[in-house]
């Protein structure tokens, strides 16, 4: 039996890259009627609490934001530990607690759902397995339409988890117009970025930093979290506000910053002036998306999704997504296989 | 003039650190008696939400686990960027903003506590300056009493703030009973820890990752912060969960982990047992406090405080700051003056 090349066949992450249009046409198809039962589910409840880890907890990061500035629901992200370690009794009697867990089986987050609905909540869950115990256990339960993902990173059960988040802040009050039936378009679009110059930038950097703000953060965050993951390098994620609160003092040349914006809103502008002042300590800049002056200031730059800020996360990790794939096979890596890591994620040993 | 050398001087940094039994007294002192007002404040309020940046975040981690573990308030961080480039609007009129600042005049922090109060918010702050506006605006000031802080690493600013945060956590529900009391004491002894050892093990490190979790989360990410501020190296915080949840897998020789952990409390065992995994993926331990069991599993080990995980977090900070200003001395640093570092930060360029 011979093992073909890396480049004579995709890599399952690559396909599942791929496959992100398609995923995303149906898990609209399928979560956008579920719109009227999470209105009455969230009807009387005052604000929203995430519940998450990991990749779901950057797509919980991006629902945070969203809810907030798009539908002016208050929403925050819970501490796990606070239910399943120190067993807090909190009156969550006023609040809808959004549960976010790519198999429905990670034991922390099923038992914060279950604390979570003993304190009161109302319960969504989102998960892509439609038979787990996340999704069983909820009022409402939104189940992804991202098909099996057999390799470790998360990518379309990732993506298709933020359009979830989307739909939900669209029930609860944000007017996303027809943004959200863009988004698949968008997705497709990003299929044919030319990522080799990216890829190339990052394996020969010394040190990456990767950066976003707002609405991106979460985008910024995952993207660095898989980088790290999938590339096994250690890789810093800094919201905009805290990397300049400090942590900007250690950039210097050497270092790449990947830095993720959109093309629209109150933060495009901040980002330029960010890119020039990573660019004056020496770091050389690796952007995703923004506005053309913010692709101006960048070595390289990857285009972003043609979408509003709104719902531009949701599609702007896909760069990301193809550049990370190609640098782990360029540094001779299995992308599909990272060492060290396991589908469901234990956070106790047992 | 003759400037003397740095072995023959203490710093700016060594002397705060060392005033900070005095600092705590004052505060406690000062900030006790206001607990009444805290209560009639809160009453009707059925959440806290905090506002803070840097430093004063990483004591609002603790903050919000302390008032959700030990007095039952839900509680949550704010995201700045959401009030002063979103301009959304919240309805917080069920909700207690705490908003945190050393200096009181970090703008972003003085403009979200405005916005919060136009969306109905109670407010508190939490600022060393008596006079600032942040102070000025608030419905109840917590001026802590550390006294000036001429070094630009926060040290009696930090753990004071914490102070007032358990202050506040006790006048809304907590019982934390005789334990804030015994705080002073247990950071002086404390003060006299031999940090040579750890700075050493710090110095020779190829990378340093800090990790923690719940009470504890708050120290470890100031621990990573000051790290790389004062000592220019590049540090990784990260919370117990989200290491095991994935960067875990970058973890090799060369490593050293620094690990933040509580002599008691449910996590008191998940933190040895995360030492035992740290250790055998090659990297070694620098622990500072936690149980008999944990500091035998720790290359270095650096005794923590003699109190309740509830308070711990105080006092935990003390063998951190020793072993920074130590580290940056022993690299040629002046740990007072960081390069790149301002005492008032500005989180937008003008």
């Amino acid at each position: 039996m011979t093992t073909p090349a890396p480049s004579q066949v995709a890599t399952r992450m690559a396909r599942e890259v791929a496959e992100q249009p398609a995923a995303a046409r149906r898990t609209l198809d399928h979560l956008l009627p579920q719109r009227e039962r999470l209105r009455s589910l969230g009807a009387g409840r005052r604000r929203v609490l995430m519940v998450a880890r990991g990749s779901s907890d950057n797509a919980a990061i991006y629902g945070r934001y969203l809810l907030e500035v798009a539908a002016g629901v208050p929403a925050g992200l819970a501490a796990p530990s606070v239910a399943t370690h120190y067993g807090a009794h909190l009156d969550l009697s006023d609040t809808l607690v959004v549960s976010v867990s790519q198999s429905g089986a990670t034991a922390e987050i099923v038992e914060t759902q279950q604390w979570a609905r003993r304190c009161g909540a109302a319960t969504v869950a989102v998960t892509n397995v439609a038979g787990s115990a996340l999704a069983a256990e909820a009022d409402v339960a939104l189940v992804t339409q991202a098909g099996p993902e057999l390799a470790v990173p998360a990518t379309k059960t990732y993506l298709t988890q933020v359009l979830a988040l989307a739909v939900l802040a669209d029930a609860l009050g944000a007017d996303l117009g027809d943004a959200l039936a863009r988004v698949p378009d968008a997705v497709a679009s990003l299929l044919d970025s030319d990522v080799t110059d990216a890829a190339r930038a990052l394996a020969s950097a010394d040190e990456v930093v990767v950066s976003g703000r707002g609405l991106l953060l979460g985008t910024a965050l995952e993207t660095a979290l898989k980088l790290e993951e999938t590339c096994l390098r250690p890789v810093r994620g800094y919201s905009y506000a805290d990397l300049r609160h400090g942590p900007i003092s250690v950039v210097t040349g050497g270092v790449l910053a990947v830095l993720v914006a959109a093309a629209d809103g109150p933060l495009a502008q901040p980002m330029e002036e960010l890119a020039d002042d990573l660019r004056a300590r020496g770091a050389r800049i690796l952007g995703i998306g923004g506005t053309t002056a913010f692709a101006g200031r960048c070595d390289v730059h990857l285009a972003g999704p043609d979408l509003p800020e709104v719902v531009a996360p949701i599609a702007s990790i896909v760069p990301a997504q193809l550049t990370i794939e190609r640098l782990a096979r360029d540094l001779g890596l299995d992308p599909d296989n990272p060492r060290g890591l396991a589908k469901v994620t234990r956070t106790d040993a047992p």
